[in-house]
């Protein structure tokens, strides 16, 4: 993942041109500029890519499926330019975030046009498919905003486990990737059992990439992944690692974990006797564990589809995005 | 419009009925629960009323454009929520805004989500509408998101004409209402001439909505409107009343209205003083005037439906809003 190469550049490419020649160019510059910026400043655009590799492997043609994979992305971004108000978020991709660039009320606006502009791309589809990829798509689009409500509730409660963990992410981040594997898998003229197929692998990698993100939060450094170090710990968000760590560690850990995440000045220290915490306590090593085991789920889940010479593109998409360090 | 009878009273209840019934009851409840009180606390409904009325002027049965005139509702919805964050408002339909009930958060999301469920809405419309009428819907939530910028931006500028008005409220609150119109005689089956006349009639009844709701701001007292009185002076709005105020009075009242607008604690007093001046200067008298022309014009374009027995319903629906008086 540290640098996508040949086909993945294309798509990239392909994708980012096409985002933004989607922002009109016209007034209001409130609504459209910190829209423009915020595609701008970068962004992996795993689920539009997926979504093309996903059209290939059932043997579609990508560019049939450029506008509803840019609509995807652009439904992405929404929901970051709004979390990121919600989080308290400065920073994103390196950048700062759209309502600390401007304000809130810009920063909703954006969120909001960016729905708008995502269902616009999304009512180019042919006819045919109209319908159905729509109702994917609004569904994931409801989705997500349950997913983002639990996670906002679990962050003032305790008693969050594995369970409502892994209910929370299918939502928030699962569905975004599972309606791109699945909606690519359509427009490719999958059949129904590719589609499936198409559905279950995304389902499965989802869930590994959270995983992943609430690793590198509290792992990695804020100049690699561009977000805030500790950010998910600051917020009190109930990651992988924190329910983990909450059910695994003994009370004296647990009770100063607890007051950790419960002060109002989180400082490097705290973040860094947390991540101290996980390590000792072997949940990174498990996170890592789960992850790759993920990955190779998704790999024999691959297998199942017909034709392997045009699943390549996932197959290498999904190594790439095992070894990700942002 | 001091309370629906027969006919109005029994879409209302229609309306309401299938709007409570479309927010699931289900968890998270952070996300449903302010959704669910929102729509409860009431509103007027006009959109919804419009579309089935409209479907019904062009021979159309109001049962197959119900789930559509909800979605209308939920989307109309879904900006007041966004909107009254943006706005700082307190008050809405006379119960405490979302984001002073519960906090910002909540109401990004439940204005998300209202989204997400007028979108489902939608989907359920027959094959042969969904591409026409979806476009349509689209169009109408970047339009919101546009007329709302330009309201927020004309908030900081001095120099908004007429013409700045009239762009901005034909896509703030002009745009849903002809969107209103328009699905409403699509979807009840009407010619293209029959769409463009009821097009235009929501046009032109949209305008005299929003100018009457200007002046309702200001002229009506808190416990009739259910909104804060003067809000829109103390959010700086550039309103009907005040574009022409700033471009009639003399340059000393024009400074005092300056003055006031700009001071960061509005009192009562300087609010009846900006009244003062908006009966003086016979602003407000022009406005009535202007809002009576409108809607003899929208009855006149009225007459030009074929059918003028099943128009009946939109006719009364436009004599009931003329008098409204909240």
């Amino acid at each position: 993942m540290e640098s996508y190469t040949d086909e993945f550049t294309q798509l990239k490419e392909q994708i980012d041109n096409e985002l933004m020649s989607v922002v009109p160019q016209i007034e209001p510059q409130s609504l459209y500029e910190p829209i423009r910026y915020f595609l701008d400043i970068g962004g992996k655009r795993l689920r539009p890519i997926l979504l093309l590799l996903s059209c290939r492997a059932v043997g579609g043609n990508t560019k049939q499926a450029l506008d509803t994979a840019v609509a995807i992305e652009l439904l992405h971004n929404f929901t970051l330019v709004h979390d990121d108000i919600m989080d308290h978020d400065h920073l994103r991709r390196g950048h700062s975030t759209v309502h600390i660039r401007w304000d809130e009320s810009v920063a909703i606006l954006a969120g909001d046009g960016l729905i708008g502009l995502a269902y616009r791309n999304l009512m180019k589809l042919p006819q045919q498919h109209v319908t159905k990829v729509c109702t994917i798509f609004t569904e994931g689009v409801i989705e997500v905003c349950e997913g983002q409500a639990f996670d906002k509730e679990f962050e003032s409660r305790s008693d969050v486990t594995l369970g409502d963990y892994f209910l929370m992410i299918g939502k928030k981040t699962g569905r975004l990737i599972t309606m791109s594997t699945r909606i690519g898998a359509i427009l490719g003229g999958g059949t129904a059992d590719e589609i499936e197929i198409l559905r279950n692998y995304g389902s499965v990698i989802g869930i590994a990439f959270q995983i992943q993100d609430d690793l590198l939060d509290i792992m990695a450094s804020e100049e690699v992944i561009g977000k805030t170090f500790g950010s998910d710990v600051i917020a009190g968000k109930k990651t992988y690692l924190m329910v983990k760590a909450l059910e695994l560690v003994d009370s004296q850990k647990r009770n100063r974990v607890y007051n950790i995440i419960k002060s109002k000045n989180i400082t490097a220290e705290m973040l860094h006797e947390i991540q101290q915490i996980f390590q000792d306590s072997k949940i990174v090593e498990q996170a890592n564990a789960d992850i790759e085991a993920s990955f190779n789920k998704a790999n024999a889940i691959l297998n199942q589809l017909p034709r392997q010479e045009t699943a390549a593109g996932l197959r290498e998409f999904s190594e790439r995005l095992l070894n990700r360090k942002y």
